[in-house]
């Protein structure tokens, strides 16, 4: 976890939770305008201009849950629990401004791990324009908890909800689905190679996508930008972490309506096919289930077809039916089937 | 744990994470005006008047750490882990309006235990006026985890911060001191009494207060209605979540100055008093060490004292001074002593 650091390892407790909070935060630079005040009072202070509104989101990631350090660098995880804030303030049509994280840490970690997921969490509000204006650090009997709340604006009518599908609406999905699940299972299997003979050398070349798509997630805010320059408001939109079938069925209830989405235009990059093959998988169902794609996943009106039919980053996935006919899956032989909520859940039997 | 439930006990696998979220979250009703948009979308949607400015801060409890299920409800657990943060926004001189809330939990939780949890944080937001506006539920491999942002709102110029005290400002504090670190060494007292002879019929009654103080606190919304009333505005404040020293020390740093702190001038409540006598702890430690009071800590302009020399909800405690004379405490001896702090610091080795 720290061969990079030389190994050192300062113990929290050595800086106490102020000196820690001081340490991790003191060339934190502040870059939204709307940002007032950040860290080191007993709340951050924002200043919304007149025409926006505001969206604020939440998510937590947990030891052992969403994540294993055997194989998820703290930097990465850093970057990653950042991202996955800011992909649903994306999901709204807004921006992200700031955000606040809360870590519960056990004594494991030295400052120095600690270090290390600031870093990413740092990163990523350099690369996305987010100031980290508050948050919490306290210590956990076992693992480690990150806790993050993305504030985000948007002028009032820009905001796309899950809630505006209409019938005839065009079912489009951003980038391509299925790596990043497929990601955690080269990484999981390499595990288990490692432990069994701890000098094998992997060669995870065949799987650099898929790899990247799990560990070092982005959030689609070029989809965002793209929408506005094209002026394509989507009808309805929301981001794919759970699966897309998990998050259609989402979209759908709340607006009322039903759906076809066919299986053959389901959006999978090369690297997705050929390890499905070698893992004996079938690509549509790690598609449908897999999550933490943060894909935009959206519904547009007929008219705005033109605008986005050319463009790669678009996949035209299906259409939105009255909600009577239900929300069906057209499959390559042109069977019709019931689409079933299959995605990621993490409240299960542990 | 849920004996007045009639022990019924619905895994939490039964309902899902979405089931559970929407059986937890489908009666909420939402008041503040600000609220365009509460749970059920990927963000919720807040809309500011525009002479305000925005709030945001954020506190995480750790099962083990923050709290003990052992003497602590759990509907009084999830009202406390809400005030905690709203004392954090009446500190800033501001009022809440909307929360959010991260729950992480081992499947040693049945779906009636959340339900008590959420009764304590949706009765919080009702007596407070807060919307609950969004969350996230997950599991964890081990405790409890409860994650709350807050966000408030303030006229700009009515913001109190840190940073504003000066030289011959009076220190003033609300409330009485102690109480809830006496409350915690009480119930811990009747756990291992209990523990040794589980048919004990504990006798509480000396310690109500205290115990109330502990598993009840509140924040002190009524003492920023009070200052407006009154038409004081601290130069500066901070609510006492750590002890008095520590966040006496804080204000200090942050303002650049120093300050003169009377011991004998410390309220304390006659419980806290006598329930010192009966420890043999010395009281003065206990209100300068024990923290968890959440009472707001402010310094005001000496031309505001007539303003509140006669409320009982405020006792001044001392003066600031230069920063060259350092932050200390005058014993009831007339001795001189430099504050250190020895708040309850949760970054501990454990």
């Amino acid at each position: 976890m720290l061969e990079d650091k030389n190994n050192q390892r300062t113990p929290i407790s050595q800086l106490g939770e102020f000196g820690l909070i001081e340490h991790l935060t003191k060339n934190i630079k502040l870059g939204q305008e709307s940002t007032v005040k950040g860290i080191g009072d007993d709340a951050a202070v924002i200043s919304r201009q007149a025409d926006v509104v505001e969206v604020v989101t939440t998510d937590m990631l947990v030891e052992g849950v969403h994540f294993d350090l055997g194989y998820m660098p703290l930097k990465h995880l850093g970057y990653k629990a950042v991202i996955v804030n800011l992909s649903d303030v994306y999901a709204m049509n807004a921006s992200p401004t700031q955000i606040t994280v809360s870590l519960a840490l056990s004594n494991r970690f030295p400052v120095e791990a600690v270090e290390e997921l600031y870093e990413g969490i740092l990163t990523a509000c350099r690369i996305y324009g987010v100031d980290l204006v508050g948050g919490d650090t306290t210590s956990s009997q076992s693992g480690l908890i990150i806790s993050v709340t993305a504030l985000g604006e948007a002028k009032k009518d820009d905001l796309v909800y899950r809630n505006g599908a209409k019938e005839n609406d065009l079912l489009v999905v951003s980038g391509d689905l299925g790596g990043a699940y497929l990601g955690l299972q080269v990484l999981e299997r390499e595990r288990q190679v490692f432990q069994v003979n701890p000098n094998s050398q992997p060669d995870l070349d065949a799987y650099t996508y898929l790899i990247e798509r799990q560990l070092k997630p982005e959030a689609r805010k070029d989809i965002t930008e793209l929408l506005e320059k094209l002026e394509v408001k989507p009808t309805a939109m929301i981001d794919i972490s759970d699966g897309l079938s998990s998050e259609i069925l989402h979209l759908c209830k709340q607006s009322g309506v039903g759906c076809v989405l066919y299986e053959d235009k389901i959006p999978l990059d090369p690297q997705v096919i050929s390890t499905c093959e070698e893992f004996e998988m079938d690509s549509t169902t790690v598609a449908l289930s897999g999550g933490e794609d943060y894909e935009l996943l959206m519904t547009i009106s007929m008219e705005d077809f033109p605008k986005i039919k050319a463009n790669p980053d678009f996949t035209v996935l299906g259409h939105i039916t009255e909600v009577a006919a239900g929300t069906q899956l057209i499959t390559r032989a042109g069977q019709q089937m019931e689409l079933i909520a299959r995605g990621w859940n993490s409240i299960k039997e542990d």
